[in-house]
């Protein structure tokens, strides 16, 4: 039998910041047709609650150090304000959103990243992807909406990188499912040169990858996200694409496709 | 064919407010035989975090009043800090929870409370309860752990009493199910006297209910609860209780047993 076709897509705080293009990007979610799981970052939010209650969050490395105070930050503004917001307004769409943490139906379990150079606290790498339950979700018409908050199944919450955990979910998904794994940002695609947003690179593949490393065209906060896209096409994952939100919506939108 | 049994207990702030009586609560939840729901109230934390940000929650007849800034910070207590950290705590004891508000799968639809002499914000009054996909997650192992927030089905939250979510879930899974609805609270169930917790009215029917009223015995916070009470046996449910959270662990327990 012919597996079924599952959109997992992912979103960062550039448009979770930015209320219009928030709306507008869901609105597009709910259009979309087939199965499909969204999995969305922080944004600002957490940050500015951090500030107005008195802490300072510490980023190393573009990593989050979180902290118990900033755990509790992460967890009431991913896990409660913004996944509850976006599934509502998912709703409103007719789209049946199920927002979820790594802890419900404990479909996401992590450990506590292992102490070496740095201690980054309460920050999960994940283990396992539970994808019986989330199967269920699917299969029962409903589309599941995760945070980038798991759990180590011993009681605590762990905050985890959310463009991991899209890769997860699709290399999980991936027996079961033709994978294509979106992940949105606000470039139209890994570019050529930063200042000319029209250089998208079409395609790259791992020869490539290693090219535009060298030539410093792929640097910093790309090169973590690079790499879950290669892992999750090495796993099994059908199709890869990194582009502009508006991708999963206008169809002459350019993209970088990945291949391996 | 006959019904299955279905266990849907409350918790309220004065479990949530202590880590150990909450902890051990957990833990008899998780041993609870059978299909089960928790619905969790919210407790001293969004009062906390709204005077540490500047914000006086106001209070009304025991009803807070939820403008939009205090909306933000219930929907951050309830649906992500308590809701999560307790699904997390029932994982750990290998209960399947599954944390929820009434937005996720469109469990619970509801309307902001009409204005009448009091404006009580973005307070939800319950429309309905969707059980086809509560029905969903319990057939397919999982504990729904509601909090209480609710939606309009036009993408706005709205914050809704945990009582009464407790009653119109039973009520609305009355007609597949076999319902206990279990109110726990501080006392050990309905006291003749304050003063003496080993009191306890082991029956109500409405007769009784009538003249303990009379008697100012039942007044203030306790008549809504008996309002949920009496609502949700006239609708179908088989059994309501009132007592300490021990109750749902201890067979020796004293509580009282609401009767048409």
């Amino acid at each position: 039998m012919a597996k079924q076709s599952l959109s997992i897509i992912k979103i960062g705080g550039n448009i979770i910041n930015n209320s219009e293009l928030l709306s507008s990007f869901l609105k597009d979610f709910s259009e979309l047709e087939g199965l499909k799981i969204l999995v969305h970052g922080g944004g600002k939010k957490a940050t500015s609650l951090a500030n107005s209650i008195g802490l300072e969050p510490k980023i190393l490395h573009g990593r989050r150090i979180t902290d118990k105070a900033n755990l509790e930050i992460v967890t009431m503004v991913y896990a409660g304000l913004l996944n509850k917001n976006i599934t509502a307004v998912l709703q409103q769409n007719n789209c049946n959103a199920l927002g979820l943490s790594g802890a419900d139906a404990n479909c996401i379990l992590a450990h506590k990243r292992i102490v070496k150079d740095v201690d980054y606290g309460f920050a999960g790498d994940i283990d396992t992807v539970h994808s019986n339950n989330i199967n269920v979700f699917l299969q029962n018409g409903m589309t599941p909406i995760f945070c980038a908050i798991t759990h180590d199944k011993n009681g605590q919450l762990l905050n985890t990188n959310a463009d991991t955990i899209a890769a997860e979910i699709s290399i999980a998904m991936a027996n079961q499912y033709n994978i294509s794994l979106i992940y949105t940002f606000e470039m139209n695609g890994v570019l050529r040169s930063i200042e000319d947003k029209n250089s998208v690179i079409e395609n790259i593949d791992s020869k490539k990858y290693e090219t535009l490393k060298l030539e410093g065209i792929i640097t910093d906060g790309m090169l973590p996200k690079m790499e879950n896209c290669f892992n999750a096409l090495e796993k099994g994952v059908e199709k890869v694409v990194i582009g502009n939100p508006s991708v999963i919506r206008d169809k002459n939108q350019s993209f970088t496709t990945l291949i391996l």
